[in-house]
């Protein structure tokens, strides 16, 4: 389904520098909406586009580091000027009037926001849009930021926004093998996205590499830190986290070879060892998304009868509010624990994105490696890292310290840059 | 410029057993009407209020505990009917489409929404938006909650939303004489709450008693748990924080009342120490206002070249990130330490609600007595305790542990009740 990609379906930087250098924004308008002519007929990634809509704003964009780059939102992030249905029935058709607060920041940047893409319902559910993901038809894309992924692996937009609560934007970005980053919880303004956990959800971001990150980073404001040369000396730290059983052997590849790579550039690799005070607390993300959801849905629950039963669930087999406090408790403490560790003893963490390849069906795929990083609240790059015999890609995820997402962002860049280079995105052939 | 306040003007209570009783749900929208007429020249609460759309929506409401009780929303709650404009240029007559979580939960019970009351810019400025205190018109209502504490206060509704991030429930709760609770973080969906720190952000309630917080526990399905039938034997800890030189004498007057009172009921009155950890904790509140607010605000900032001084300050005077993860480190610390006192030592907390009572002018007053129980996110109810020489209202602050609201209520409700009988608002003239 592709070879014919539009030349503008690169990277962020690249088409910021066609931009500067005279392509227009409405000949990128016009390759998007040939493109999704094209391409989205299968991949499904959009949920609201309209091309007239799309030519206008593109004659509207203001001058900012991001004028012209394509950026596809997820739809459960408030837009105002298309509906943001979060797929409920609720809410179809429903216009907000306004913007998330990241939708109008990206707009004040220049991007060209491409339209909507889908999700599960509310960002919640593990039940897919029926998006596909672009390297296999059978298979998820993952979720909940289904289309987000899809719509930057599919060549149709340089950039996404999705949202993580468990693992909805890194396992994603695995399973359709871009790049994919979990910024630190509130480093980008969660307000106009649709709630689910106050301590967990967090503003998500695709690219199809991690030097794009450098240009979001500016975008967002991101806290200035000192920012490695190089790999050389880079103290690493591996972990499958609590489950490293649920990890298969294409992860496994996936994480071998992150680790070669890390060690031919020089960084020393070590085993991580989470202290006991770990144990748990996938089931403290699991009380502290119930209890939050709870609070979160019981509007949605009572006015909807027909919702979706996990909706019910969350709402009428809350955990007790002792298992709650004894829950905050340890992500509290885990939190200061994992501030330590980067104080004293790494400057980074590898674990896998997600146990496998992207399953076939409809189920999005299972969060169990993405959780615990999400409660932490530390920020997260997918870099794509492993292709299967069958061509899917397997990524993994790099972890820093809460705030140093610029950090973070340079040894991604460093580690997709090395000689023995990773899978990239821009060269995959789906 | 009172002692005309239609019957209505009672409790929740009174008002769904009237409407119970037959009082239709139209007469009481024409008595908010006339009241508002009368009442609101002066007292200002009102943002946004329209005769006809509240009669649509009296002639409206489902069936539910709330049943044509009126509520005053704050104006940085979205309602789907009404313009929600935060008090910024930016967003006058901003339609935004959709309801906040607690608006919508509030609806389906049956409530009358009111309109819109007034609030700082962006529940976030100590710059008043012009609403005078019913209790003497020079005063502030306090704020960010000004519209709300004042509405309540001055009779025009039963009940009224507000929101705190520092001081914004319970400070205007105190200078208005009206029952104001903070609930416990994210009790209630902050959902569709104009954002401005995550970590303290949180849905406000006002009522003309404590019994009427009952109703509201209901309808946003607070946890179940024990209550208390009598204040014999409850063990309370008084503190007035680290601040204690920040209080007067009628805040002192009133806390001495409030001991007075408990003690004279049974109660074992102790003073609370707070444990070393919790100095600096105001400095800890700041700094992650300070960090959250640079990221909530950073697309208002950019877009609204003159927005006031304050949020400008907030993006490019950012606390480091260190200071944040110590910060962070410390309020989480506290939190699990505030827990472990009410485990083991104390059913209750005592401390002021203000400085003193409503100061003249322009500023809303300090929220130095709120500002850490909002960040150790426990509930907190404003009891109305002393009136001073001048008739002016001070109020003390009851705190509970984290999501036993209903016991906290419950206590409030007690105490309110109790033989020596503390200021009660409907029996304020005013």
């Amino acid at each position: 389904m592709n070879r014919n990609f539009p030349p503008h379906a690169g990277t962020a930087h690249e088409m910021a520098a066609a931009v500067a250098a005279g392509y227009s924004p409405a000949r990128i308008a016009e390759d998007l909406i040939a493109n999704i002519g094209t391409v989205d007929g299968q991949v499904r990634a959009f949920a609201y586009f309209d091309a007239d809509e799309l030519r206008a704003r593109a004659e509207n964009l203001p001058d900012g580091p991001l004028r012209g780059v394509t950026i596809a939102v997820k739809d459960v992030l408030l837009t105002r000027d298309m509906p943001t249905a979060h797929n409920s029935p609720r809410y179809e058709g429903s216009m907000p009037g306004i913007d998330a607060a990241c939708v109008d920041t990206l707009r004040q940047a220049g991007a060209l926001i491409a339209g909507k893409v889908t999700t599960s319902e509310f960002a919640s559910t593990t039940v897919g849009p029926g998006t596909t993901n672009p390297h296999d038809a059978r298979r998820t894309p993952g979720g909940s930021s289904s289309g987000s992924a899809a719509a930057v692996a599919a060549g149709l937009t340089a950039l996404a926004i999705g949202t993580q609560t468990g693992g909805s934007t890194i396992r994603p970005a695995s399973f359709c093998g871009v790049f994919g980053m979990k910024p630190t919880w509130n480093a980008i303004s969660r307000e106009g996205s649709k709630m689910y956990s106050a301590t967990c959800d967090t503003i998500g971001l695709y690219a199809r590499s991690a030097m794009d990150f450098e240009l979001l980073a500016d975008v967002f404001d991101f806290d200035v830190c000192d920012l490695p040369e190089t790999l050389e000396g880079l103290r690493v730290g591996v972990t499958y986290g609590t489950t490293p059983e649920a990890a298969d052997d294409d992860t496994r590849a996936a994480m071998d070879g992150a680790i070669a790579n890390l060690q031919a550039a020089g960084a020393t690799v070590v085993d991580l060892a989470l202290p006991p005070d770990f144990d748990g607390i996938l089931d403290a993300h699991h009380i502290i998304l119930a209890r939050e959801g709870a609070s979160a849905f019981l509007n949605e629950v009572r006015s909807t009868p027909n919702i979706e039963e996990f909706f019910t669930r969350l709402v009428s087999q809350r955990p007790t509010a002792a298992a709650a406090r004894s829950a905050y408790k340890k992500s509290d403490r885990c939190r200061a624990l994992i501030d330590r560790m980067f104080e004293d003893d790494i400057d980074l963490i590898l674990t896998p994105s997600a146990t496998g390849v992207a399953p076939i069906g409809t189920g999005t795929g299972d969060p169990v490696f993405n959780a615990m990083w999400t409660l932490l609240q530390v920020p997260v790059i997918n870099i794509p890292f492993h292709k299967t015999i069958d061509n899917l890609p397997v990524g993994v995820s790099f972890i820093g310290r809460r705030y140093d997402d610029r950090k973070l962002i340079r040894i991604a860049r460093l580690i997709a840059e090395a000689p023995s280079e990773p899978l990239n995105t821009s060269s995959l052939t789906i």
